[in-house]
């Protein structure tokens, strides 16, 4: 066995908050049968052996006489716990020192230290989540916009994978049928009604192409909107950046071609995060150094969800302006045409601009700010988005799915080609295999193991 | 009144564990009269209120309909709780956006944010710990050795204020009687048996200047051993320093006088801090940037407990280290006398060193290091220190201590002379007030926001 899942009887001990000097308390888990046992072997107080689950008592953790710290140890009886199995949280002050010895006692006294992800690995291996349910623990831990958290916790919640443990069932049912056919191989009989699994394959393939297509939302969602701020040299891009910001974020200067580095920052517009991306300028240059950083334009440009494209009216002309928009056009995104210096511009300018339906702002004055903002959310129209839709975050679910989907094309062709019933059910089976996955319910050690070796300690 | 003590009827709410984004939980602490119902309003599970103290109860948080989190919450009915009052703690999935969610919701459902130390003020003030208890909560997270750590806890489970406590309760009878021979000063009556008092008073003296003398030594359990690297240029003290902190603080270069700032860091021998300061060298320079290197190595020498003297036999002379041990000497500070670079050193040299009786080492190979350890040990013989004694670490404290023997010796002269009851009440209530300062059984609104200004919030 792997790593992952092999002394599922140790008793494991980890700190389960943030280290740091920051806090007044820590606290330290501890999980396994022999958890309560441990942890009374070195605490003086109540026999923790004889308490009922899910209460606190107060005593001293010591080794010998010496007291480590007073602490207060709460208590959960197996399979009351997120473990499933015994678990006790020791409730320490947060001293580097106290912690130390404190794990370290525990260790001496016959628990092991946790690695990455195992507490939450146990409550999967004995049944408290499956496997998308664990892997959204995670992702609820570093969600950091409404929307993020929203679909984690729907995802840790049960998500769409309580509805794909319910089709799974439906399927493996029809599957036993058809595999049943086969021992009367010789006689030609069906048990299973091809209709009925005809139309049980296509729910299933309609189900899981909705929630492949909710990918690309969700995964926007998840990790951010991509955007880049795009324009000539010296138009404003990192002054708008930092207007957006609020803060002093890149270095501003009056030189052209200040920005070399591609500089990430987010902001949160109700609840969306947006991954802002500033550029060097993209007109053409000789300078070795700057030319990489055009470069890396557009390559951040053709990965970018929306480009914020920036004029300088007191630069450019009409036709300038016009010639570049039709070079934006073609990397095939959506744009959003803003005139900067607009605090600067005549009237005259001004009128001539109006075919290009632009947005006018200042990024130095702070003007048009907000009406930036609230164009950026109509552009990715995900402001009203429904979080409560069940929507994939995570590429390996997303894989997961595709297979799913090419093995049920196999069993309907099956279902309506002349096929026999092994290749039928070899594909239901597959198809099975890769729902599985989702879930949990098929599992390699290889999977678990790159799923929660990701995770933090103490998780 | 204070703002540190001012309404202490709200309900206040902080994150107790360290924020960051490696924990897998965070706890909010959240407490006052309304602790329970506040908690209770914004929680889905079972009926908080109907629930007995210390016991954790599963369910949601909520606003509105939407799930803020899954969580524990643990009940402490008051007077059983660290603050004395209903307290509640809420562990959460460990995500910044859900504590400050859950947070902002207690506000708004009518919790105020804590202040720095206000949990433990709020101890202090409804009787759970005396003043220097809750210093000592503060000294305890702080700990990062064995002796720090023990002083603090030993100072926190009562320490010298229990005994202290007990002392100024025999005192206040004691004036309370001489107070009531003022009512009968027509008379001449003496309530308070002087021999009694002067007994009393010289006992409180003595515990008082034991106190005071172990503050020298705990001060420096607390705070670390201050020990000064010193040695003419390039005689190796940052390679010794390095050699000691096992890794690469200070830049070591070969060229004379590199070192020109001061770099403190700490090792830990034996459970004992000691605080390494690197210096510049100190030999009479013109440079300027140089000479307040040197400036500084003189200054910093005379605050340092040891100072580690370092030659280097392929330079100096015997009659150079002669010359040198002379000028430390005058500095009246224990010093350890070190020869560097051992293994370039020949047999005739090392018969002629050996009645300096130094210590041989090589910092960079790493020859002698430990033996050094040994030696720094012993010279400031803590190693076999008894930590159960009791031990004052607390400025604030010396200075109280040292005004209650200031008091006690004007009463012992007034017993001792013709002085009237009065003055001798007067002297009594001052030393009274001073010891009361240490316990907290006399406090004023500055002290306590002094004091607890200086806690981390969520303490």
């Amino acid at each position: 066995m792997s790593t992952s899942t092999s002394n599922t009887q140790d008793t494991i001990v980890a700190l389960a908050t943030s280290p740091g000097s920051q806090g007044a308390i820590a606290v330290i888990r501890v999980s396994g049968n022999d958890a309560i046992t441990l942890v009374n072997s070195v605490f003086k107080g109540k026999d923790l052996t004889k308490q009922t689950s899910h209460t606190i008592h107060f005593g001293t953790i010591r080794e010998r006489d010496e007291i480590i710290d007073e602490v207060l140890v709460s208590l959960f009886v197996g399979p009351n716990s997120y473990t499933k199995e015994n678990s006790v949280e020791i409730s320490t002050h947060n001293s580097k020192y106290i912690i130390e010895r404190v794990i370290n006692l525990l260790i001496r006294y016959g628990g092991r230290a946790a690695r990455p992800g195992e507490f939450t690995l146990r409550a999967f291996l004995n049944g408290g989540l499956d496997l998308s349910q664990a892997e959204a623990v995670a992702d609820l831990i570093a969600s950091n916009s409404a929307a993020s958290h929203q679909i984690a916790m729907q995802q840790m919640r049960g998500g769409f994978s309580n509805q794909l443990k319910k089709l799974r069932e439906d399927l493996v049912h029809f599957a036993s049928l058809i595999e049943l056919e086969l021992d009367f191989s010789e006689e030609d009989v069906e048990f299973a009604n091809r209709d009925q699994l005809k139309e049980l394959i296509q729910k299933i393939y309609s189900v899981i192409n909705k929630l492949i297509s909710s990918f690309e939302q969700g995964n926007v969602l998840k990790n951010g909107v991509p955007i880049v701020i795009a324009g000539k040299p010296n138009v404003g891009k990192s002054t708008l950046l930092n207007a957006l910001l609020n803060e002093e974020r890149a270095i501003v200067s009056d030189i052209a071609g200040t920005t070399r580095d591609t500089i990430e920052d987010e902001i949160n517009i109700k609840g969306i995060t947006f991954r802002f991306i500033d550029t060097a300028g993209i007109r053409e240059t000789v300078d070795i150094i700057e030319a990489k950083g055009v470069e890396r334009t557009r390559e951040k440009m053709k990965q970018a969800r929306l480009i914020i494209y920036l004029f300088d009216p007191t630069q450019d002309t009409i036709e300038d302006v016009q010639m570049q928009i039709e070079e934006v056009k073609g990397l095939n995104i959506p744009f959003v045409t803003i005139i900067n210096k607009s605090d600067l511009i005549t009237d005259a300018q001004r009128s001539e601009f109006t075919i290009l339906n632009p947005l006018y702002i200042s990024a130095r004055e702070q003007i048009g700010i907000e009406e930036l903002k609230e164009e950026l959310l109509n552009q990715v129209n995900l402001a009203n988005l429904n979080t409560d839709d069940v929507m994939v975050t995570n590429i390996r679910h997303v894989e997961a799915l595709q297979h799913t989907q090419t093995s049920l094309e196999k069993v309907l062709f099956g279902i309506d080609n002349p096929v026999t019933s092994d290749f039928l059910a070899m594909d239901i089976r597959q198809a099975l295999y890769h729902l599985g996955e989702i879930t949990g319910s098929v599992t390699t050690d290889d999977l678990l193991d790159n799923i929660f070796s990701k995770f933090c300690i103490g998780k």
